[in-house]
Order: structure tokens, then C-alpha cells, then sequence
């Protein structure tokens, strides 16, 4: 079932160009240099897929001039084999085990500046996940301004290509098959945690690199929207919530459904659940219709909101609507309140209205959206309904 | 497999020590707070082994008064349900979608200060993994010197208890059957990647939590320390270094052993292979041996290291000797020159000293040992030597 001969693929001249548009920004926004450690930024500028290390690899992107990546000597192989290494867009620099790698970074920071950027600007940007241990070790040798890399990466990375949507559907497409062979399969008398693994298998078999979370949470569990997977017993007459994904090519799958397990007594969904779950179901296709260019981020939410809370579970949603997704799991934009970023053509995200009980039951409905030039390019496929099994 | 009944529990008791030792540090190095995001120090002093997201989740721990673990509002079920928050150790309070959570901090920050330490002492640690989006975003808003969580939490961690010790041991056990079993069965003909999807599923099949790592490196791909595992398939005559780890109750795994597949026509090791295998053997065996207390990592390292430069192989071991092992798969204290920290009982690490001939072979040999009061107590197992296996 995998797919991977048809991958699309990101190619050099593409890092090329994002290299070059974030050494613009660099530019004009006046600073030395982007700092990039290992995470999402390294991987969609470089194709470097490193490992996360207390070890620092680290891409220094100057305004002018190539860019360097510095790795610890052990990582010098992989270093040297990722896209833009291969490519020759970047230099590889490894440092030994009694070096320090942030006097290097300085060193390299400060040879950049010299060299375009007027001497006293010494500001620098650092990917937004760089962990604190590099970040205050390098604000101890560098001592310019620190902001935020996303500062730079943001507008590279918000705006999905055409290769990066066909990944994200991949995934997509791969985690429909997953909710339907769980929603056909066996659940009573299972463990949630057992279900998990089986999603989890699932995911890799079906394509994804890896399986990166899922939440299977039954009955009570349902409640939490972030409840992981338990050592609970799935019992005749409760929903349960999936909520499941992993990557392709580093882009990610993000899918929710609601199961209704009858078992073999057939105790079906109350009135109040299928009730909730027909607001829950409305509020997610209103939201999805309106995506469209210029619309704004918290319309979309609002729109989720507004079709919940004139049911009376106002209170109930106790989260943002979405997240965008690609080479992270959650990224810009958010579906949130006050996020007024109008949708561009090639914005990915979810949209995933909850409605919570406290202690006693949850529901979720979640696709992963592409913001098409006239409307919305939902990714996923299967089916939105509230799934009534046998589980049996 | 799994002996999840027989797993040792950390106890509130143990939680409330935890805390209370690092409130005596906050308090000696005249800090206003530590500042502990998702991560393995949150887990060490909470129990809480909160998912990794872009929302912040902290625990603040002032030198005076109870530590409050601030999360977002959807993450409230697990925060209020991890052990120190069930054990009535710390307080929780959730942060609202369109609230600030670092004002927050700051407020809480204050509010503390305040009550004991001295006004202008604003200074605060922050977790050695918290991501620069938090660290610069809480520089913005607290005026004090940042300093590293570690400097707190590094007394803590890096002397394990009974039941962290227990926990590694489980973990260490459990890593031996899987290489065992992947020993005997079938690898002419696979691929990397399909051995290490095997690895993986046997980890978890063990009792791992999580599989973490399965590094399968053949033929020239083992002499890059860092190589995962490629779509290269495994022929006759020819290496494999398994490098493989998870999980048990958050205490990793971690051990390295090299395997050399004859294939159905009997290619054994050459001479060079098997001459630099037995140095690489005598090297682990004498730096293992050389673990006692007072001794210290610097010297462990170089009892590897002598070894194999008198074969005349000094170039080729291109990586420090070991790293420590606990909530981390990487921590204090590393075995590496220059470290002169001496080894106290309970300080759990690894030692694995390789050898790596650029593009030709490569080969490494780890334990995880923990210092025991008169010398090593090896948590590994599983056999040591090259083992030479048909692999068919």
C-alpha cells in the first residue's frame, strides 16, 4: 500500500530558492544572520532531516554569501548527504567533540557581517524550536539582538507549494485508510492502548515514514481532547475519538473521527450525543465552506464557533479550531480568535470544532484543509458521519 | 513479555524530595524561579510526561511557597492528573486560547518574588530543552538574567535512585532480546529499514514504552556512527551495527552490538575486521572495567581511547566514549575529554567506544553501566562478541 515510488519530490533548484528568499529577509530585516538548528526550518530549507541532539547542528544563513552548516563531527556523513550539501548550496563544517560550537557560529556570524551587513549589526534570528541550552550559550557570545527565526521563515513556509500539498494529501489519503480498517475492525473488550498500536502499525503500513500520534480516547476519555491512550477497556455503548497522524516525506497526516460502539447488546448513541454530534458535524462543513483567499484566520474560527454556541455548547469548545500543518504538526496559521492573517491560496490546515463534557463524553471532527484559489481542497476522504460499529 | 506489573513506581514521596531539593538550589543560587517547560526535567520533578507542543505548559518553581504547573487549558485533564499534581505537590493553573502564557509566568514570577527573595532578584533557570519561541518571548517580559535549568536540576538527575536504576535495568533487558532475536533470524536479502521496522516492533513487543531508535547500519554504511536506516538491502559478507533504544517508564534503553552476516556462502569477517573488532572489544571491556567511584569520566574515556589508538586506530574513533542515560537518552555526565566530573554511585551512562573506516566498515560496541559503590554494574546482557551469524 505504500506509495513511495510516486513520491514527489522537493528538488535542489526548490532549496535554492527558499535559501535565497530567507537570505532577503535576512536583509531587509537588518540582521547578521538566520541561526537554524535542528527542526522543521533546517528540514525545509536543506532537506536535513537531523537527528535532535544535545549536539549542535546548526545552518548559519547570512545576508550575503553561502551558508554554512556546522554539524558535530559523528553527523558529518548525513550532514554532507542532505540536499543542499549535495547540491552545493551550503557548506558542511563539522566540529570536534572538544570544540565549542557556538564560538563558532559566533566566529562565522561575525565574519558574514564583516563582510556586507554594517559591522555594529550583530542582530540575529534563532528557529523558533532551538533549544534554550543553545540559545543562551549563543546570546552569551554573540552580542547583538536575539528574535525569533520564524520572524524569517514564516513567509517561506506558510504558503504550501505544489509538491508540499501533494505530500500532506498522501498522508492524508493514508490516514483515511487507517480510520476506516480501525472503524470496521474489532474494539470491545480492547484496551485503547491496543487499539493505539494498531493505528500506529497502520499509519507506517500505509505509507507514512512514521507514526507520530494515536489518541484513542473512549467513553469519559473522550472529555480530554488531548487524552493519549490508556490502559482503559472499550465497553459496549460509548464513542470513541481517534485522533491520528504521522509524516510523509516530513509533512504530516491529522485526522479526527468519532466511532459509536454498540457491541453486541446494540446500545446505540443517545439523544443527546447524536444530537451534539449533528451541531459538532455542521459547525466543522460550515467552517470548511468558508475557507476562500482573503477570508481571515479567525473567521474560519468563528464560523466553527458561532454554529456550536447558538446550540448551547458554546462552553463546550474549549479549543481553537485549527492548526496549519506541513513539515510540523502545528504551525502558522492558527484558527484561532484574533488571528486576522487573511488565508492565502496553498495555506494548509486542520479544522477540528470539539465539543467536551467533563468527565463524561467528547467528540471531535477534523480535516486537514488546503485553501484553494476559490475554496477549500479538503484533503481527507473518509467519511465525516458519526460511525455507529458493532465493534465486535 | 512485558512486565508492566513488576515496574517500580516514583512515588509522590519521592516527587515531593525532588521538589523540595530543587526549591533549596532556586533558593542557594539566589534565583527568583526555575522554569520548567515540557520536557525531561518537567517529568523528573512532576511525573507529568507532557506532550511536546507549541502551547506552553511550565511548571514554576519559586525558592519559597508551592510551585504551580501552568498548562493550556485542553491539556488540564492530564496536567491536574500527573503525580505531583494528584500528590497536592504543586498547583495547576490553565491559560485561556487567546491569553498570554508567559505573562503569566511572569506574574507568577513576581507574585513570588515578592514573597521572599529579595525585589530586585529577578533571575531565573530556564529547562535546557525550552524552545527559543518561549525562551525570548519570557526574556521580553522578565527583566532578570537567564540562566540554564540544568544548573538546578543537574544534582538531581544525574544520581539515580533505586527505582530509576530498576526502570534503566527493565529497559536494559529488554534492548538484549531484541538483538538476541535479531541475531538468529533472517537479514540477507532485507533491507535496512526493514530490520529496523522489526527492531522497533520488538522493543515495544519487550515491554518499551516507545521505541525510540533502531539504527541498522550495514556493509559501508556502518562506518557513519549516526546512519538510521536505509532502503540499502543486506548482503553476505558483510557488517551490521545495531544501535537500538526505547522507553520504560520514561528511562531509556541504549545498546550497541555488532553483528557480521556470512550470508549461505559463509563470507566471513576479513582479518583487518576481525583484528580491529577484538581492540574494539578490549577497548569497551577496559574502560568498563575502570568504572568505580572517584574516577573520573575524563579518565573512562581515555581507557577506551588508549586502547584503540596503541592498534593504531586513534583517527578512527571519531565520538566521545559515552553519555549519561535516565529521562534523556543524552545527559550528564558525558564520558568525554575534558570532563572531570569524578563518577558518584547511581550515575548511569553509556560506553561505547567505535571504530569507523570512512566508507568501508565501521563498528561500536555500547553497555549502559551504572557506577556501583566498589566498580561497574552492567545493566546489559547480551553477548559481546562479533557474532558471526548466516543471516539467511
Amino acid at each position: 500500500m505504500t506509495d513511495v515510488a510516486s513520491r514527489p519530490v522537493i528538488s535542489a533548484e526548490r532549496y535554492r530558492e527558499r535559501l535565497a528568499a530567507a537570505a532577503r529577509i535576512v536583509e531587509r530585516r537588518e540582521l547578521a544572520a538566520l541561526l537554524v538548528g535542528v527542526g522543521p526550518d533546517l528540514r525545509h530549507l536543506t532537506g536535513y532531516d537531523a537527528m535532535p541532539l544535545e549536539r549542535l547542528t546548526m545552518l548559519v544563513l547570512p545576508a550575503r554569501g553561502r551558508p554554512t552548516l556546522i554539524a558535530p563531527r559523528l553527523e558529518g556523513t548525513p550532514a554532507r548527504s542532505c540536499p543542499a550539501a549535495t547540491g552545493g548550496l551550503v557548506a558542511v563544517r563539522t566540529w570536534e567533540e572538544t570544540e565549542s560550537p557556538h564560538a563558532l557560529v559566533a566566529e562565522l556570524v561575525r565574519e558574514s557581517a564583516a563582510l556586507g551587513s554594517p559591522a555594529e549589526l550583530l542582530g540575529v534570528a534563532v528557529s523558533d524550536t532551538l533549544w534554550a541550552s543553545h540559545v543562551l550559550r549563543l546570546q552569551e557570545v554573540l552580542p547583538g539582538s536575539f528574535e525569533l527565526g520564524s520572524t524569517v521563515t514564516r513567509e517561506l513556509r506558510i504558503v504550501k507549494d505544489a509538491e508540499e500539498i501533494a505530500l500532506l494529501r498522501l498522508a492524508a489519503h493514508a490516514a483515511d485508510r487507517v480510520v476506516d480498517a480501525i472503524a470496521v475492525g474489532r474494539l470491545v473488550g480492547r484496551t485503547e492502548a491496543d487499539v493505539s498500536r494498531e493505528v500506529r502499525d497502520r499509519l507506517v503500513a500505509e505509507g507514512h515514514d512514521r507514526a507520530e500520534f494515536a489518541i484513542v480516547a473512549s467513553g469519559p476519555n473522550s472529555s480530554s481532547p488531548h487524552h493519549d491512550a490508556s490502559d482503559r477497556v472499550i465497553g459496549p455503548g460509548e464513542p470513541i475519538v481517534l485522533d491520528i497522524g504521522g509524516t510523509i516525506g516530513g509533512y504530516g497526516s491529522d485526522i479526527s473521527r468519532v466511532l459509536w460502539v454498540t457491541g453486541a447488546e446494540r446500545r446505540g448513541p443517545s439523544d443527546e450525543y447524536a444530537r451534539a454530534f449533528e451541531v459538532l458535524h455542521r459547525a466543522q462543513a460550515t467552517a470548511t465552506a468558508a475557507v476562500r483567499p482573503g477570508v481571515t484566520a479567525e473567521t474560519i474560527d468563528a464560523a466553527a464557533r458561532d454554529v456550536i454556541a447558538a446550540a448551547g455548547f458554546g462552553e463546550r469548545f474549549i479549543h481553537r479550531t485549527g492548526h496549519g500543518i506541513g513539515l510540523e504538526a502545528h504551525e502558522d496559521p492558527y484558527i484561532v480568535a484574533g488571528d486576522r492573517e487573511p488565508l492565502r491560496p496553498g495555506m494548509a490546515f486542520s479544522i477540528e470544532p470539539g465539543i467536551y463534557l467533563d468527565g463524561a463524553w467528547g467528540m471531535r471532527l477534523e480535516d486537514i484543509v488546503v485553501c484553494g484559489p476559490d475554496g477549500p481542497d479538503v484533503l481527507n476522504r473518509a467519511d465525516r458521519s458519526l460511525r455507529v460499529v458493532a465493534g465486535t
